[in-house]
C-alpha cells in the first residue's frame, strides 16, 4: 500500500501561505512529519497560491525534496505547472507520479507528451467530457480506454494509477459501491495497473467523518486498492491500514504488526 | 447482517455458574443487553455447566425466550441437547438456528433427522474427518457438498449458514484470507446461501485484540458475510458495522448512520 501525503496542498489556507511566504521551514516540517507518519510519496498542490504559479511549483518541489528524500506526487490542473514540478523533481529518490489525465481530450493532448519526455508515473481520473459516470461500468471503460492510449505511449502498466473518483456517500448512497466496483473491475482487467483514491471525499457533509473514511479505506483496501491520498498523521487510521494488511496476509508471521504495537503505532479503536 | 450475540456461552465461567445456580435473573438480563446492543438472535451454549446438560439447554431456551422475544442458536456439540433446545423453543418468535453439522458422518447421521423435523435452519462448518482443511479452495468444496446433503434432505438454501471457520491471524498469516475466500467462493457458488462466522478467534494470541476483530469483521463483510457471532454489547464494533453497512450501499439516504449518530450510537475512533 502506498501512502500518499495529503497535506502539502495548497486548498488549505496555512499551506497557500506558506507558499505567498517563501516559508521554507513550515513546507519542510509539513514534509517531515507526513513521512514520520508512514508517508512513502507527498502530494504537492500549490496551484491554489498566489504570485507565478509554475514558480511556486517549483519552490516547493525543490523545498520538499530538501527535506524528505521521497519521490513526489505533482498536483496541479495544469500541463505547464506539472511540468516545473517535474523538471524540478529529484529524480534520484524515485519516480515522480503527476495528479492527473481524465479522458477529455484538451487535457490528454497537453499531458501525453509531458508524460513520454519524463517516463513518470500518472493517476487517470475517470472521468472525460461528459463528467463523472454515476455507475462502475461506464468508469472501468474510462479507465480501460485511457489505460490503452497511455500504454500505446509507451507508459507500463504499473505505471498508471487509476483514480476512480470518491464523492459523498451523503449525496448518494451508491457512491461507495461505485468506487469499489471500479477497484475490483479495473484490476480484474489489468492486474499490472494500479488503483488510487484519495479517500476523505467520501464522508463529506455527514458527521463523524473520521470514522467514515477509516472504514470505507479498509473496504478500499479489501476490493484491491494499492495507493491512497490520506493524513499520514492520523495515527488511527494508520494503524487500521497496518492491521488490514495484517489480516489480508501481507505480513509474515504478522511481525510488522507486532512491530508496530511495540513501537506504540497500533492504536486501538 | 444478522447479528448473534455470543455472550450466553458456558465456556465463560460466569454464565456456568448462572446455569448451575439456575439465576434467572443474570441470564435474562446478559439476553436483554444483547439485544439492547443490536443483536436478533443470541446463541445459547450451556454444554459446559454440570448437571443434566439436556435439563440446563432446556432451561436456558426457556428462560431466555421469556425475556426476549426473539429467536435462539442451539450451540452444543450434542444432538440430544440441540433437539431439548428446539423442543424448547418459542417458534412464533421466529425460527431457531442449530450450531453445528460438519462434514463427519456420525454428525451429519444425529443431526440430519432433528433438522428434518423441526425444520429449522443450521450452521455448517467447513470441517470433516480430515479436520479443517489450511485452504479456502477445499473448504468450499466441503461447504458444496454439505449444501447438496441439506437440499436433498429438503433444507432450503435460506436456511444454510456456512461458517468457513476463523482461525487465528497469529498462527498462519493466510489464516484471514482463507476465510475470506471461503465466504467469497460459497457466496459465488450459491448466492441464497448464507455465511456467517465466529469473529473474535481470528485475533487470539495476538495484541490488541479489538482493533483486529473490528477491522476483520469490516473485511469479512465486504466479502459477502451474512451473519456473525459477536459481543453486540461492543458499541464501537456495533458502530462500525452500522459504518460498513452504510458504506456498501445498504443504508438508504444514509437514514440509519444519521438516525444512530443522532442517539449517540456512532462512536468515533
Amino acid at each position: 500500500m502506498l501512502i500518499i501525503g495529503e497535506k502539502l496542498n495548497s486548498t488549505r489556507k496555512s499551506v497557500r501561505e506558506m507558499i505567498e511566504n517563501r516559508d521554507v521551514e513550515s513546507v519542510q516540517k509539513l514534509a517531515r512529519i507526513q513521512v514520520e507518519g508512514g508517508a512513502r510519496m507527498l502530494d504537492i498542490n500549490s496551484s491554489a497560491a498566489g504570485g507565478d504559479r509554475e514558480e511556486n511549483m517549483k519552490w516547493m518541489v525543490k523545498t520538499v525534496q530538501e527535506a524528505v528524500k521521497i519521490p513526489l506526487c505533482i498536483d496541479s490542473p495544469d500541463a505547464g505547472e506539472i511540468e516545473k514540478g517535474l523538471e524540478a523533481h529529484n529524480w534520484t529518490y524515485g519516480k515522480a507520479l503527476i495528479n492527473s489525465i481524465t479522458g477529455e481530450k484538451e487535457r490528454i493532448d497537453s499531458l501525453l507528451p509531458v508524460i513520454k519526455k519524463y517516463k513518470c508515473a500518472v493517476v487517470v481520473l475517470v472521468m472525460d467530457e461528459r463528467g463523472i459516470p454515476d455507475n462502475a461500468q461506464t468508469r472501468i471503460e474510462i479507465a480501460h480506454k485511457l489505460i490503452s492510449v497511455l500504454t500505446d505511449s509507451g507508459v507500463p502498466l504499473a505505471d498508471i494509477y487509476i483514480d476512480p473518483l470518491v464523492m459523498p456517500i451523503g449525496t448518494n448512497e451508491q457512491n461507495g459501491l461505485t468506487v469499489l466496483d471500479t477497484i475490483k473491475g479495473v484490476k480484474d482487467l489489468h492486474p499490472d495497473v494500479k488503483t488510487i483514491i484519495g479517500l476523505s471525499n467520501i464522508s463529506y457533509g455527514l458527521p463523524d467523518r473520521k470514522l467514515l473514511n477509516q472504514v470505507f479505506m479498509i473496504l478500499a483496501m479489501s476490493y484491491g486498492l494499492d495507493a491512497a491520498i490520506v493524513d499520514p498523521t492520523d495515527q488511527r487510521l494508520m494503524s487500521i491500514i497496518r492491521t488490514s494488511l495484517t489480516l489480508l496476509g501481507k505480513d509474515s508471521y504478522c511481525s510488522e504488526y507486532i512491530k508496530a504495537y511495540r513501537e506504540g503505532r497500533i492504536c486501538g479503536f
